[in-house]
């Protein structure tokens, strides 16, 4: 199909499109002539794949293109797709915030925080009887945040985390036998893909609309 | 204290505090000299706030200042300041994403999608009991992405709503009752805008760590 039927299939504007292409998001179309260019399905399916991880992920263009790269790679086993996934839809702190730095402001005392943050989730690892690598950046980037809490005076909320743990044992268990249903080696790294990151966007919606729920439970409207 | 302790104290560099007070996010210090202000325990604990919201939360500057406004603003009720902190941690899709836009080009099977995933939404927040109203950002958030998943062949994800709700249900009853320990009005509302906003990260982290879990169980590595 030509670019404007592509266009009109995924809803997705021509010169966005384009800029997918030139972005390395999207394969080129064939060239049929020297100014046509020929798409099929494949291109549909990455292109609304793109969209999804853009508009609903929020992800960087940077961070897609090495989740598609991770897919796209046959040599890669299915649990590094996973890792890559997971890395990609990480979130990292603060460097879109656009906030002048005056270089490195942590003192020691930021340092023991982190430190003791670290042996509490090492500790609730171990609780789990989770396989995970210690150095795994999710297991950092909770620590990081359990640290942050430490600091601005909300320690208490460590008190969550096992009601936390379970609940995502419970959804991480459900995004698992969903990709495990897949056969296709593709299929089975795009459900991880697109379940990791859609995933957070589901749960966070559900999250607020069950803390509405508890919040007109526990303070009724006058 | 003077600017250089209220920096060392809180490991947030001299430059960004000065921002941040010309960004409306911090109140300015009171001037003991024309060239000297003087900051207080408030203002430590606002930064430390600020800090937080931007690193872990990840929310842009605007988004904060609207949070700041709505815990400042006493005549607000407990269950607004809420539901803005909600807003505010709601990740708008696309708007950063830097590709350019050729205007609205959702089709009309598109809207058939979402006009779907909407009565999808009804239906599980009816079967949930939840009192929640029906134009909730997020259970339009949640329309949204659930109509995403369709469009990009995954509307079989729907099938997993069920135990996400459910983790979703035990993950807000903690936050509840980890607000409802507060008893000064200001540390109520600090307690649930953190909660929100870090909550997230922290979630997100320990759904990562269990499915690196369920994965290694799952597709073991040679």
């Amino acid at each position: 199909m030509r670019i404007g039927e592509l266009s009109r299939r995924t809803g997705v504007p021509v010169p966005t499109i384009k800029y997918y292409v030139r972005e390395g998001l999207l394969p080129p179309g064939e060239l049929t002539s020297p100014n046509q260019a020929s798409y099929g399905e494949a291109h549909e399916r990455r292109l609304r794949l793109v969209r999804a991880l853009l508009e609903v992920g929020g992800l960087p263009v940077a961070a897609i293109r090495e989740v598609l790269a991770a897919i796209d790679d046959t040599e890669r086993p299915v649990h590094k797709v996973l890792g890559a996934a997971a890395w990609a839809a990480t979130r990292y702190g603060g460097e879109d915030a656009g906030a002048p730095e005056g270089g490195d402001g942590d003192g020691a005392a930021d340092d023991a925080e982190l430190k003791l943050a670290r042996e509490r989730v090492a500790r609730l690892v171990e609780a789990r009887g989770w396989r995970i690598d210690p150095g795994n950046r999710a297991a950092q980037a909770l620590a990081s945040a359990l640290a942050t809490l430490e600091r601005v005076g909300h320690g208490g909320f460590v008190d969550l985390l096992d009601d936390y743990a379970e609940a995502a044992e419970r959804v991480a268990r459900a995004d698992l036998d969903y990709t495990a249903r897949r056969v296709a080696r593709e299929d089975l790294v795009e459900a991880v893909v697109v379940g990791t990151v859609m995933g957070d966007a589901v749960f966070a919606a559900l999250r607020r609309m069950a803390q509405v729920d508890a919040s007109a439970r526990l303070f009724p409207p006058e």
